[in-house]
């Protein structure tokens, strides 16, 4: 089902409805009925005799069936009432000039959403961030809320789950059996979880990212010079989310670029992350030498008033490491990276983002906009893994979490990249350990460079990995990386490989709940529970079509038997026709057991009789 | 291009050519001229001013050029001099009975291949098997061609083998840096890999399987009762070697069985394994509790005669463990497992498998067919990975290990399933313990249950994990696992995704040569030689067609940008413009050290003037 806008020219067509076999619904807090936390439940067969599943659900109202949709008036801005209760200044937002999008003509200037917003910005001295409330020992709703949504919506812990956390190896996390707010509190004080939140952005359902709750992941969408217009990015980003994607990056950039982001902004339930840098240097016309701190500067803060909740800043690229890259295989293959490198050659200066950076932390702190500190100088292949350059900046963003978090300011960590399987945990480590356990968020990392085409599965590898050793956020990569733009497939494609690579590091580092869902689908895989076991995996809709392309009629999905094996040979039906029998032989084993216990007792053993 | 049968009603067509941007070529250890190594040679654009890159190649003739494919001639019989001259008997064929193709009737009975063959079986006493001539101290003229096979056809050791092999992480494994024949023979000897070699497959490119040499992979083909002929069976085949099945296992259990796997055998450059079973139990009409150790044994000898390499045997389901199974999730989940628990239960007694295993070390040891001892108890979910039942069938496949050594057998040991991460690397060490480090041969492992339609992507970040631990030889998993019966574009998703896996495994473990073909690609990225990393890659042609689809125009493929930035904001060509201008600059650092350095030789530090 698709929904029209009023407006041809504008964000025509998103994808809503629910999930196949799915539906939305909503749980509060404890004493909180005015906090709605989003799951999305997943009916099962009578037969199972289990309760519905409830799975974390970041896909908006999109998926919700009774909501209405209406892209121009943007979501609901559930967030509205707490920022409103915090008394921040109302601002006049910072007038949109045509540079901002690229200084298009009227003609092809996508109009901007009408949704209308109040602009609000911290006062001087006024706590704004998340991690200041935080340490203030206060509890946000944004806190409540992320801990109702890490419990799955559970009001206590559930049977099993100290159980499960003892059975996993967190190298050292410390992952609760259960969520409290006061959890959620304590780990953004301590800079070891953020809730990215601008204050501009109240239609956020807020996330936690840290490496002692779910793993999550980020989708890049935007267009480029070569391609890609507003309402494919409105879609690809309701898309992104539909599958699973926790916070969405919008990499733009192409013109409208200001608009666009307005008409994302507007209409996501998740975080929005950007890299300012490269608006800006569209803005004096794609010459970095020609960047300066006055046009960075208002490129923030026009991008923070309009909500983006992170941002990428590459502060760590230090004219003195630049030199470094200058053997490498593949020299700087991260954007801002080459970027913020060539302005700094080209002035032979000090990066403006690392000598200004103070002034970079007033901004974001203003509005809460998270930093994620860029990783300009990760390596492009395997060849260049680990080296001085990437560890160099890696020290310095270190140095630069701290002066963000003296700022007030919430921060995560960008990590590569492209690492081979026995020089990943190294990065894990070390970033731990020079940026004070500030969440990282990484790129895969890819594991071979052999297989442009499939970098969603070279890099999956990596991300399950580094997940597992304690990254916090992995940013996905798609089938089309180094080769071309992703399109919708590619997206999908992208978002549940990764969920696939989150997930599996939940269940390694022994998250109290993610095994619960593996049981599940395990469960009606053995029962034959054809549509339970499509409808509990993370793309139904696959899972379904896959086996109706061999055995396409109704009547088998509820055969006891599958393709793979036939009628007369499937390995489960043996199995569970052997179970009744096996169990009664561990019941005579049992009875023989028991009899040879009593017969100990009976004749007392040589030593004890003496 | 598709080659044509002479008759229609025979396997008909299947793909030939060489892979985009490579041809065949062929390459003799020193002082074996009759000994012809196939490679894949990848030219470059003469402005790398590289070497072709030569490939491991398992795809055989079907991928040269110049060969004339023959279905029903079969493939040239490389080995046939080198078996005729060990003087082996020279036997009468079983004759084959109508029940070894399922009773079928004549009108729909598959002609067999009409490839006519000396049928050959080692007398008593005689060495027969690879493990026999190695414990013997004779190096075969099979292990001289893996050897050079492994060596990538290079004479001596390369620029850096041994720096990369001592920067990998093999976890006890002994990679040597350069691989003769003399250390082939030792490994072998030692149990620690295997060549599977039977004597009546002449036609076989011998492949060694062991974790001190690069990880193989195997891709599963067969028909079932419910789909599936025998033109695509010989098809999926050579689909299969073309994208780097090291190995195929005919799973096939339905009619016109014995005849379909003479057309594979024939047609075959690799090694073909099976599962002697499936088809044992066609021949009781698919009742477990008839089959008997006759009917296996003519099997086994059926199978032996017409070439197969490797027999999954599944003796380690003893009657003890299939109790261990009935608390189980998903109980018994492999197809050979269940038969074996079931004929156990129905009789009450010890499996035959176990009991015979003597006589079928006999039987195997005739005709050198590699024991694949079989894990019927793997799991088949997280839930139940290395639970009782799984580790204790592991230590009776350590206990048949060593009789079949003692019988003169090659082994090695199928492994799980499903295992989360934290739990993959206790399989791999209790297996080479438990086995004598045998070969380990692993399904996957899946790494989270919930995404059926993508496990090969679930099971590929098992399968690297596992491959890098030491797992000898990777069995794939296709998108449909759990779900249908893959087709041709299934399973070259499945072999290329492995490939992805093992090939992350060889970096991980510092194989000598694999960092080769990543940096190759990587310059080829960097150095916007577009058709190189095509060429260079795992499967130039979803490389091209994906970058194809936002530039399709050829001028593309020499330009020095992408899609994904564009023209204007490369960050490759951006970082190689100022390469030229770091390294100006770090010629100043050095000049500036230098010059501190001396320094320090004018002014003597203050302890040395003292």
């Amino acid at each position: 089902m698709t929904v029209q806008s009023k407006t041809a020219a504008r964000p025509s067509t998103v994808t809503t409805g629910p999930i196949a076999g799915s539906h939305k619904i909503y749980s509060s807090p404890e004493g909180h009925p005015d906090i709605m936390v989003p799951f999305r439940e997943i009916t099962l067969d009578p037969t199972a005799k289990e309760e519905p599943y409830r799975a974390y659900d970041c896909s908006g109202i999109y998926t919700d069936s009774t909501a209405t949709i209406d892209l121009e008036a943007g979501l609901p801005p559930v967030r509205a009432q707490w920022i409103a209760r915090r008394g921040f200044n109302r601002i006049t937002p910072r007038a949109v000039k045509p540079e901002d999008n690229g200084n298009i003509g009227d003609g092809k200037l996508v109009p901007g959403c009408p949704a209308e917003l109040p602009i609000y910005g911290g006062k001087p001295g006024q706590m704004v961030t998340q991690y200041e409330y935080a340490r203030a020992g206060i509890i946000t709703e944004e806190m409540i809320y992320v801990a109702h949504r890490e419990n799955m919506g559970r009001h206590k812990m559930i049977e099993g789950a100290e159980e499960r956390v003892a059975d996993g190896e967190s190298f050292g996390a410390e992952i609760p059996a259960f969520i409290t707010p006061e959890f959620v509190r304590s780990e953004i004080a301590r800079g070891r979880a953020i809730i990215p939140a601008n204050i501009n952005h109240p239609e956020l359902e807020p996330v936690i990212i840290g490496r002692n709750f779910l793993v999550k992941i980020n989708g890049n969408i935007g267009n480029s010079a070569v391609t890609s217009s507003a309402a494919e990015e409105v879609e690809k980003l309701v898309w992104a989310i539909r599958w699973g994607s926790d916070t969405v990056m919008d990499l733009s950039t192409g013109r409208n670029i200001h608009n666009i982001r307005g008409w994302i902004l507007r209409n996501s339930p998740v975080p929005i992350g950007t890299v300012p840098i490269y608006q800006a240097l569209e803005k004096v016309d794609g010459d970095a030498s020609k960047l300066d701190w006055e046009v960075f500067k208002d490129t923030l803060i026009e991008q923070a008033e309009q909500g983006v909740d992170y941002f990428t800043i590459h502060a760590g690229v230090r004219l003195k490491y630049v030199p470094l890259t200058a053997k490498r295989v593949t020299g700087i293959v991260s954007r801002g990276g080459s970027i913020m490198a060539r302005w700094c050659l080209s002035h032979h200066k000090e990066s403006f983002l690392y000598e200004r950076f103070d002034e970079i932390c007033d901004i974001m702190r203003k509005y809460d906009v998270s930093f994620s500190l860029g990783d300009g100088l990760r390596p492009g292949s395997n060849a260049d893994a680990n080296d001085a350059a990437q560890f160099g900046e890696l020290e310095t963003l270190g140095e630069l979490t701290k002066v963000a978090w003296d700022k007030g300011c919430q921060v995560m960590i960008e990590g590569p990249g492209h690492v081979p399987m026995h020089k990943i945990k190294i990065n894990m480590d070390k970033q731990l350990r020079e940026c004070g356990e500030a969440p990282f968020y990484t790129l895969g990392p890819l594991t071979t460079d052999i297989a442009p085409g499939y970098d969603h599965i070279t890099s999956a590898i990596g991300a399950a990995m580094i997940g597992w050793f304690g990254t916090a956020m992995l940013c996905y990569v798609t089938p089309k990386e180094h080769l071309g733009l992703p399109n919708r497939d590619d997206v999908k494609t992208g978002v549940i490989t990764y969920r696939i690579a989150a997930h599996a590091a939940d269940l390694a580092k022994g998250h109290p709940a993610a095994k619960l869902r593996d049981d599940a689908v395990s469960r009606a895989r053995f029962e034959f529970r054809w549509q339970d076991q499509f409808n509990l995996s993370l793309d139904p809709d696959t899972a379904r079509n896959f086996h109706d392309e061999t055995l396409p009629k109704e009547a088998h999905k509820v055969a006891h038997f599958c393709s793979m094996c036939g009628p007369k040979f499937c390995s489960m039906r043996i199995s569970q026709d052997i179970r009744v029998e096996a169990e009664r032989m561990a019941g005579m084993e049992e009875k023989s057991k028991e009899f040879a216990d009593k017969g100990k007792e009976i004749y007392l053993p040589q030593e004890a009789a003496e």
